[in-house]
């Protein structure tokens, strides 16, 4: 058995860009293979027909069960589908499907039960489209509730990760005006504890986790703001009580710079945006996403399935590269 | 006479670290010399000091009018000195001095001045101490309100560059909590219209300024958040209607990428961190803050007198550096 980590990549909704993506990085990216053993999830006509799209003469090995996997090929370079749905024709690039959606599921839902069995030691997935799954009578909506669900996990936590930086989210999907009161000391304390967590999961023996502040240059004392004095500092107060190595509150417009001159080794961010315009702006291809929290690692490219350019082979692959890096770099 | 700009650099407060970063841009970066024509404003012992800490062998040239400067030695390599003040003991390195905060603001008046007097094109300036400020008795708390009012300008608006990033901000030192309610349709009309008119005065001819979404995702539909809704996207089309190149709302988490990547000329941030986390995590000490809307264009640091590394040649030039050329290559 080789130690190289097994990747398992679901190749999301078959009318958007996951399959080229997933084929271009892994016929353009042949560093991969030394990194990991890769398997794609996929009905088998969706990546037959992104080769198609690729122009590449690449072969294909299907298999359907791990001991089909485990026995043979360790150290080629093949490409290796494990088969997840046959039944239905494949929706056309660009277009929101019933039969797009459940074979997207279907892949991933093949893969959590792969990893659930621990024949696959981590996931990287390609894009999902939402309507495709809605249409489909798929019962989730996101990938995170299919993972959260079909592992019977608490909770998760989604980590960014970009070059050096790495970015842990208190709030993502609510309004801007509601962000302010989203902020308490005992959630605060609770989200430092589970970040830290996980950085220790991801191999960083003492984390340095520093938290961000809400306002303009952290409120100059409470000049333009109190949520530092009020909220924020005690909470960095009460978690250094506990020995945990956490600063702040650290003004937004530094502390992510200081993630990356290495300061610190993860940044706290407050909300969805604060976190987002760093990483994306930083390096706006090579931002991936990590859902932490879950038995095992799964990563994931931080854009949609962009179904205006599927299909022609335009879509850049290098945020799926680095999601399938990322898994095989830190996968458990 | 030479076709190259003459930029005024002033030294800031004496105690802080504006003395050798403006010292060493120029004697490290010697490329400023073939973009423009420098003249520091400060008080001589302030740069002879700063001379010693850097081991600068380098000699000076003080002159005290514009007769005496444009003269002579247009084509060299000199550090040219336009003594400010000479009456008051240099304030020491690292403390708040009342000495410190008038000699820094001399330096700026005396600038000003000439700039009025149309004897130098731009002016970059290093940071000054408020306490200083304060303690020195001058009438103003930031160079904002000296140049506002020593040049008799009405509106003055900041634009960050970093790179190919170009940042205006609807609003700076407010509340984070109170940034919802400080958007109205009115303002941001008009914030676009002067935008787009100080990228002109840059030399942009069609300037294309794309404006930043509030919420998550542009508050998707309004799943999120629908001051998109009701505020920027109207905004945006009542911008348009008269022919602006105005775009969006665009997701904060794109907007920047879009701008590095060429699909617009500039940002309209909506409040003070959006944009400098953009500029800042993408490139800290790249990060040039322009004030436009003056006379003239002035150009600063985005730090501060840093009085904790004052006089130990420690301070990174690069931002003063920026600063130079690009008051250099945008002065008109």
């Amino acid at each position: 058995m080789s130690g190289k980590k097994r990747i398992g990549i679901t190749i999301g909704d078959p009318a958007g860009i996951g399959p080229e993506i997933v084929l271009k990085a892994l016929l353009n990216h042949r560093e991969i293979y030394d990194l990991c053993r890769p398997l794609i999830f996929a009905p088998v006509p969706a990546v037959e027909r992104a080769l198609d799209v690729l122009q590449s003469q690449a072969r294909i090995r299907v298999i359907r069960s791990p001991s089909e996997w485990s026995g043979s090929g360790k150290e080629s370079r093949e490409i290796i589908v494990c088969e997840s749905q046959i039944s239905e024709p494949l929706p056309s690039y660009g277009q929101v499907s019933a039969q797009g959606g459940r074979m997207a599921f279907e892949a991933i839902r093949t893969a959590i039960d792969w990893a659930n069995q621990k024949a696959i030691d981590a996931i990287a997935t390609a894009p999902i489209n939402k309507q495709s799954l809605k249409a489909g009578k798929v019962p989730f909506t996101d990938h995170t509730a299919m993972f959260k669900t079909l592992t019977q996990s608490q909770a998760v936590m989604t980590l960014f990760m970009t070059g050096p930086l790495r970015i842990f989210f208190y709030s993502r999907h609510i309004p801007f005006r509601e962000i302010p009161a989203s902020l308490n000391i005992e959630n605060l304390v609770q989200t430092m504890e589970q970040a830290l967590g996980h950085l220790k999961k991801l191999g960083l023996s003492q984390p340095r986790l520093a938290v961000a502040a809400l306002n303009p240059h952290g409120g100059e004392n409470g000049l333009f703001g109190d949520e530092e004095q009020r909220i924020i500092a005690p909470a960095v107060a009460q978690a250094r009580k506990q020995g945990w190595n956490v600063f702040g509150p650290i003004p937004a417009d530094s502390v992510f710079h200081l993630n990356l001159t290495g300061e610190f080794d993860a940044v706290l961010s407050l909300y969805h945006d604060q976190g987002h315009i760093a990483a994306k702006t930083y390096d706006f291809y090579g931002t991936v996403s990590l859902t932490m929290g879950l038995p095992f690692l799964r990563t994931s490219v931080d854009h949609g399935t962009a179904f205006e350019i599927a299909g022609r082979n335009k879509a850049n692959e290098r945020s799926m590269v680095e999601a399938i890096k990322i898994a095989a770099r830190y996968a458990w």
